[in-house]
């Protein structure tokens, strides 16, 4: 039996991308370089956490303020948080929906760099919302060009987003490049919702939090399913000004992130962890990598402290993802991410004991 | 500094119902018949599960699909149900936020009994909905009149709410009157979401969840946070035609619950524990409880098997939460649940141990 979609919205009768949903998993003898997660795991605390849980805490409702506490004190020496800033949703996916919820108003417009996290792109889309693209070419190998994006912007975009560190390409943004999109942002009461879901990987002073009391239109989404290698636990949050948290409260509900993953984030945070000891491996293997691609491969712009990358092949032909499968690597296909085609690949670089076969491959692939 | 509200969505602007939100939490003194919970707790078997989980399946994010298999199991002897039917969610509060997200087209229309699930109403509205609510009356005791709501479905109708047992009051619709409302819906290709959040306290055999073979357009939404007792855990799922749930799948996440939630829940359903065994307990302290309410409280139309009801104190004037606070009782206001006012209280009654000092309490107040 068919069902009647005039009662389902619009938007979401077309196909929908999503590397989630179509990267295939990696089989025993694969290298999988697909999703963003620390090839280095979490930290080991989270063993005990997880073995000494109180287990009668998931009878009530989350109701527990530990994470949200030790978010605002894992940012004192860098930015002045309290806990009527912060948001703790269910991972960063779920902080964006959040977001889009609170500023899908029918035909409102998103400005965004592409390529860039799809999800997001997608959801706006679902949602209602126009979605201004400003495509990074492939003459500046995909560097973002700030000063476009800025000219992008007026007074009916509703929010621009910013993915920083950059997915696909890792690429990074300086605070000073970010500042002059804030500060267009706030000229024209914008908002600007900046995704670090990749930032435990670079410094805290790095980060866009640091802004926040500066700009009162910015929103940082930030996320433990990355650096801190805990992407099964679904834990991430929010920071922005005190207004705007009541509002994404409202489109949210009262019990996002279940008790467990509140008292590890809250552990993890405390223990003061930092997934940017990784840093100077990447580095390594990216260079490597670099060298590897030879002609026929291209790095896209990229900050080698961050374990992912856009690979590019020269021909367009190629459908790069399938020709890494063949190589026993598995990656996320271009083809993912607007405007990219088969012949990209995003890659998360693996822990540095398994970067030989890598290296390997791409040698072999760029042949 | 204010923040601009023109770009926030028009409908997040005014005061928004939670009784999440505005209940207080209980101190020691208090005896906690606020939230819906299921007051004997969670099976024993939960500790085992928590304490063996292999923590590095935390790493990857959610791909286990044992959640899913094991509720297409769950149900065998009871309907038919393929993986492809189901949908994990956060708890059932995430399950009916993304079906509100499939079909708030703008303007679109829901159909719901009231009083019902506050959340339901406030985020259909939120995300641009017309709630159209038929009220149960005081005059028949707030007994669901399913005529009446039929005879407000229209082809224009998008969806029909209907919580069942109803929230506040406890009350259960047969599935002979669900089939007759189910009937009507599938005649005007009109969608059916029957919210069994609290239907773990009856037996599978009474469940919505039967009649799904014979409706292409009913929705069940299920919870691992009230009978089962795992709220903290933020556990539910949803069940429907292949092809809506494939839509359901395009506003949510791929990861929706957590690792360790997939891992309990699995094994809470594969041992087959189950909640009504303490329906013989609830319906003797809700008959006490009903004694007690001599001439000024009233009980609402409900089910003895259901740990909740509805009191409603005869005097409008009355703020009878305030009332039971008072004799250390708390429970949730009923000015939280449309159209009602605070002389109303929603309670869940305790374990049978306690119920002593509720029925005391409960006599006084209604003296």
């Amino acid at each position: 039996m068919g069902i009647d979609k005039t009662k389902i919205r619009d938007e979401l009768l077309p196909e929908v991308r999503s590397y989630a949903d179509n990267t295939p998993l990696a089989d025993k003898d694969t290298l999988d370089c697909s999703l963003g997660i620390n090839p280095y795991g979490f930290p080991d605390v989270v063993i005990d956490i997880v073995h000494s849980f109180d287990v009668n805490r998931l009878y009530q409702y989350p109701h527990s303020d530990e994470a949200q506490e030790a978010v605002v004190k894992y940012w004192q020496d860098y930015a002045f948080i309290e806990p009527e800033n912060v948001v703790m949703t269910d991972g960063s996916i779920s902080a964006l929906n959040l977001l889009v919820n609170v500023f899908a108003k029918p035909g409102a417009e998103a400005v965004m760099f592409m390529p860039t996290f799809t999800d997001m792109v997608e959801y706006s889309r679902m949602m209602g919302m126009k979605v201004h693209g400003v495509a990074n070419s492939s003459e500046d190998n995909f560097k973002e060009d700030v000063d476009r994006l800025i000219s992008a912007i007026t007074k009916d975009t509703s929010f621009v987003y910013i993915d920083n560190p950059n997915n696909p390409t890792g690429q990074v943004m300086s605070n000073e490049e970010l500042g002059r999109i804030l500060s267009r942002c706030e000229e024209l009461s914008v908002y600007a919702i900046v995704d670090e879901a990749y930032a435990d990987f670079i410094p805290r002073e790095e980060s866009a939090v640091m802004l926040g009391s500066k700009y009162n239109h910015m929103i940082s989404v930030r996320t433990f399913s990355k650096g801190f290698g805990l992407a099964g636990a679904r834990a991430g949050y929010i920071i922005t000004n005190k207004e705007l948290v009541k509002y994404i409260k409202k489109v949210s509900n009262p019990y996002m992130m279940n008790e467990m993953s509140r008292a590890i984030t809250a552990a993890i945070l405390n223990y003061d962890v930092q997934p940017v000891e990784h840093g100077t491996d990447f580095t390594i293997i990216k260079g490597a990598l670099r060298d590897a691609c030879g002609d026929k491969l291209i790095m896209a712009e990229t900050d080698d402290r961050v374990p992912i990358c856009l690979l590019r092949h020269i021909d367009e032909n190629v459908d790069l993802q399938r020709l890494l499968i063949n190589e026993n690597i598995l990656t996320c296909s271009g083809s993912e991410f607007e405007p990219l085609g088969k012949n990209f690949v995003r890659m998360r670089v693996p822990k540095i004991a398994e970067a030989g076969k890598l290296i390997q491959a791409i040698k072999k692939v760029a042949l």
